[in-house]
């Protein structure tokens, strides 16, 4: 393996680390030399890979919204819109499980970061919000959905499944598959009898 | 006026100073003095409303959930399952112009709260919640929705209301009252042409 990728393949160990340590003990109360502890390395070597703690949790805010972009642009360009609007509410729910250090510190500690790094994260959350916003327009466009507002809706779409960052538990009874999919389907076919 | 009722009012309105302020300033980085000064008043006038910034915290907490409690109980009991659902959406979208420092406080400072006052704000939490439910169990058993998950339909409702503190603006484009319409008409109707 090259030294980059081992270096990078380390990086995001301790990023998920730290990700972790951030969830269960709280952001603000958590120091650099507690990340440091926990990944079982010294104080001055994780500062080889991160300058201080606002650049872990840029690498943490980074590294999410990467995810679901890389997610949405897999996706094929014929797929009919309510498969991608499902499939988007999938990969968020499924983070839940696999980055859950990730989500909150995405949603809660945003206005931590530098200006910086804040004007990156928001570029390509602009981006990939505008790419489910995009999904519910050509569904409407397509005459696959009613002529909702697309924007509104996507941010309905976005509030069911970010929010479950507040309950969502791995030992719950429904999986964040099956949640993914009556979201959908409550979003698709409403309430009303 | 008594001075009971007039200790009560000026407690409410140092709570919606601080509530403002940490909304702006960020909770963590605010200390108590700051609050004072915001208030106009001395540090030890604000030490006799309340003993810390803990404090002031619940009392935030506890406002914000008591509003929502007080008007969910203040609806009709005959009223159809629907508008009860329409009204707890408003509901929650009005407190986003009213009340924008206690939601935030509510949504991403819970944990920061003692073990005592977290058992306190969660069982008024889960009342205000499981009354929602009912009226989401409530339509389904009068035929008014389909044979939904009362459960998961409710946290959608929640997801979709709550989420607007991380986008709702005042000045923006929609009210708070039509926000909340039109995601309770995507609720109700769902996407599907």
């Amino acid at each position: 393996m090259p030294a980059g990728v081992k270096a990078d393949a380390k990086r995001r160990e301790l990023v998920a680390q730290a990700a972790a340590l951030f969830d269960r003990a709280g952001y603000h109360t958590t120091s650099v030399a507690a990340v440091a502890q926990a990944a079982g390395i010294r104080k001055p070597t994780l500062y080889h890979y991160f300058a201080s703690k606002d650049e872990i949790l840029f690498a943490i805010h980074d590294e999410f919204i990467d995810l679901l972009i890389e997610r949405e642009r897999a996706r094929p360009a014929d797929l009919p819109a309510a498969d991608a609007v499902r499939e988007a509410m999938r990969d968020v729910l499924e983070l839940m499980d696999t980055h859950r250090g990730h989500v909150r510190a995405f949603f809660e500690h945003y206005r931590e970061l530098s200006e910086e790094a804040r004007a990156t994260i928001a570029r390509k959350r602009d981006e990939y919000e505008a790419a489910v916003e995009r999904h519910i327009a050509q569904g409407i466009e397509r005459g696959e959905f009613r002529p909702v507002d697309p924007r509104l809706t996507a941010l309905a779409v976005f509030g069911m499944c970010n929010w479950a960052y507040q309950w969502y538990r791995r030992e719950g009874r429904l999986s964040s598959r099956e949640i993914a999919d009556r979201f959908f389907d409550l979003l698709l076919n409403g309430l009303r009898r």
